[in-house]
């Protein structure tokens, strides 16, 4: 009450005035991270026509989770596949899509906030669920390729491919002397991850990992969510880095 | 002071806290519409290995401006592209990138808040500084196309075509009886904005004005600013969408 009594009625009123308005700021500024844009499937997932046959569901796993496979519905390959930062997963259905032309079973997962650094091990209850009898590879965007690769170096044996797009293991994380087959995907004109660490990032990775160079493209070419603040000037279309990306990934897939 | 009094300082000292609360929410939701994304040229406008040559600057005419160019510097049309509403303009360079390796001069203004509603008469300007000698086509998307249906209504004989995309003449503006040719947009799976209401807007363009259905795009389809809050799902990729407005767009063009 002593420090109280300092203020007069006429400054606590201020005061409490500029601490809401701060408060009803943070509020509405917290809010555009907290609340996530919807979850819609379908919504830019087509490339060819033969990824419009893809069968893909919401489904539970550890929480919600996008589920891509072939129409024939058998697999014998389980992408689980952590999205980028504050993105939305269905911005990688598009992938998904393709690859289940291919063959493999791609699971998206839901992230608390869309942060994959909330529940990096996700990947253990995708697996039970939906691993078995499959090859798994574990792959990410971003972030999201972070924690796939955080995933990778903690639980040994238990994937079978893990595959960096614009990403590294962080650098308390590495898989230096792991035998698991390794990928990471370098957009040439990234200005989001900086093509300097995504090479540095081979040091932390299996001996033996590809590097890939995506040419032409960007940061945000790897998912669809539009343009991305403070990323590179592209010199390719989308749709042709798509198809380099989709190129890496089924050789990869193919050799393992 | 009379009723001032009324209130004990206890009831004030809430009162101003809870007013300061919405007053600072309101002030960081205003600003998500004021502060506008970084204009980015470059960002996502390659389709084919010839919209790369286009040339590409910012320039002032009534405003800033972009404006594409064939690398030649020459061109027969200038087509005055107004966007969609908070779009920003640069989703649409793809589109007066790929027209330049046709011949065609784009120019497409950033509008106050992203709102061509704010300027709906910028093609005057436009038109004077970039239009000498060449046929003016005008053009937008969706709100744009609103304006610039508006526009043209207003300013019979200033421009020798109008283009819009998704979009149709506001109730109040109509260009039936105007000898105009026409070319009206519709993205076949569009849940922004309504079909029936694009469909009908042809009652309000001039006779002989063509309807065109974009196969399976959505809404969004039409600038590249990633997926839109309660868009349709689209049924093919969004660069064959873009080959399929190309076509309209070129044939409209060769036909004037």
């Amino acid at each position: 009450m002593t420090r109280r009594s300092r203020l007069s009625p006429r400054v606590r009123v201020w005061l409490v005035a500029g601490l809401s308005l701060v408060g009803g700021y943070v509020i509405a500024t917290a809010r555009q991270v907290v609340v996530r844009p919807p979850l819609v499937l379908g919504q830019d997932a087509v490339s060819g026509p033969q990824s419009r046959e893809a069968r893909v569901t919401l489904e539970q796993a550890g929480g919600s989770v996008i589920r891509v496979r072939p129409v024939t519905g058998e697999a014998g390959t389980l992408l689980v596949f952590y999205p980028g930062g504050l993105v939305r997963p269905q911005a990688y259905e598009w992938l998904g899509r393709a690859l289940a032309a291919r063959g493999v079973e791609t699971v998206i997962p839901v992230f608390p906030l869309d942060l994959a650094v909330t529940a990096a091990n996700r990947a253990d209850a995708l697996i039970a669920t939906y691993g078995a009898g499959k090859r798994v590879v574990i792959a990410g965007h971003s972030l999201g390729g972070a924690m796939a690769a955080q995933y990778a170096a903690r639980h040994a044996g238990r994937v079978q491919g893990l595959i960096l797009m614009a990403a590294y293991p962080a650098g308390n994380v590495s898989l230096k002397g792991q035998s698991l087959p390794a990928l990471s995907l370098l957009a040439e004109r990234d200005a989001v991850a900086d093509p300097a660490a995504v090479r540095g990032g081979l040091e932390r990775l299996p001996d033996g990992a590809t590097l890939t160079v995506i040419p032409g493209a960007v940061h945000a070419f790897f998912g669809r969510y539009g343009p991305q603040k403070g990323d590179g000037e592209p010199s390719v279309s989308r749709a042709q880095a798509e198809g380099d990306i989709l190129n890496a990934v089924t050789g990869f897939l193919g050799r393992l």
